[in-house]
């Protein structure tokens, strides 16, 4: 699945609910705030190596990608309201990355 | 692109300079919620009417564009570290979603 | 109280229960931005009217004083870590903010 | 300095600059959410045991002791238009934790 095709899926999900009057740009990135404050949840007192080990668990593994699953989803709802393409803004991010740390030169 | 040939691209990238040893999970779950911070600031005190107007002007778009696009690639590393496919991810979460909420079902 | 009490009590809260090995820097810092994500649950839908009235509920309204009082639990324990007195940091950005913006300065 | 005298001071800073037009709750809980993000760039990259080197520079402590101060800040503004008492919001807090972790009961 390209970010378009994520795009159609998750208007239509909201459009066939009626919240597209709830879905204005502030909520939006609050809501994405919300969801990604779940998601660091998970970070929260583990060591990398426990949490290494903790997604060995499927479950775990699953609660953790549903809340990535949700920010994703979020964004993808506020770029849509905004007009913007998440597909050729992060093809253009990495570029500007590119330029701003070329390879070979270490970052301060 | 899809989310696997953004995993390629952002892994790519990442070990070309060198920088895998900082993507520890805990360090790239700080870091997408450092970027969305700076996707908040966009929507601190504008209204939705305002912030609508906004984006209108490219360079405005584009700053909330590399912000959205930063979340997404730190997510992507992220969930590359945890060995969680973003697109099953998403897929599957929208169905949970759709389960949870039924069309015609008013959610509380 | 001011914040050294609430340093002495948050900090005694957590001796008596062995957690201060998880106190680390990061995980403390982790834990704010969780309850930050648990507080701005409660802005999330509704418009800045329906928010000023459900808070007139008693429990809606300690529901979100508890989340803003986590966040400042969280951060004194951080401040504690790294040996910052919040007082005394509070006095000097107030201070540094006061310079930055005078008044009857329009900020751009 | 105690919560109120805080409060007291913030809102007396923002009054002199007539910015209380701004300081709407959405408002307020997404700038809470913007300096937190930026405090937690400071936690990014490094260990624990290079934050805690780190913090010895004064100048490295001030730049964090800066942004917790400005949550603090933003929380207590958003307290103040929910009328929410920030001290007492703490003492309950901290009994209430007292109660569902008693000393001496390991938590799940």
């Amino acid at each position: 699945m390209d970010f378009r095709e994520l795009e159609r899926k998750v208007v239509a999900f909201r459009e066939e609910r009626g919240w597209g009057i709830y879905h204005t740009p502030k909520n939006l990135a609050i809501s994405a705030a919300v969801e990604l404050g779940e998601l660091l949840e998970h970070f929260q007192w583990g060591s990398d190596g426990e949490i290494l080990e903790a997604v060995k668990d499927p479950t775990k593994k699953e609660a953790i990608a549903d809340e990535i699953a949700d920010v994703v989803i979020y964004l993808t709802l506020l770029a849509h309201e905004l007009g913007i393409d998440i597909d050729e803004a992060v093809e253009r991010k990495l570029e500007k990355n590119g330029r701003k740390y070329p390879v070979g030169v270490t970052p301060e």
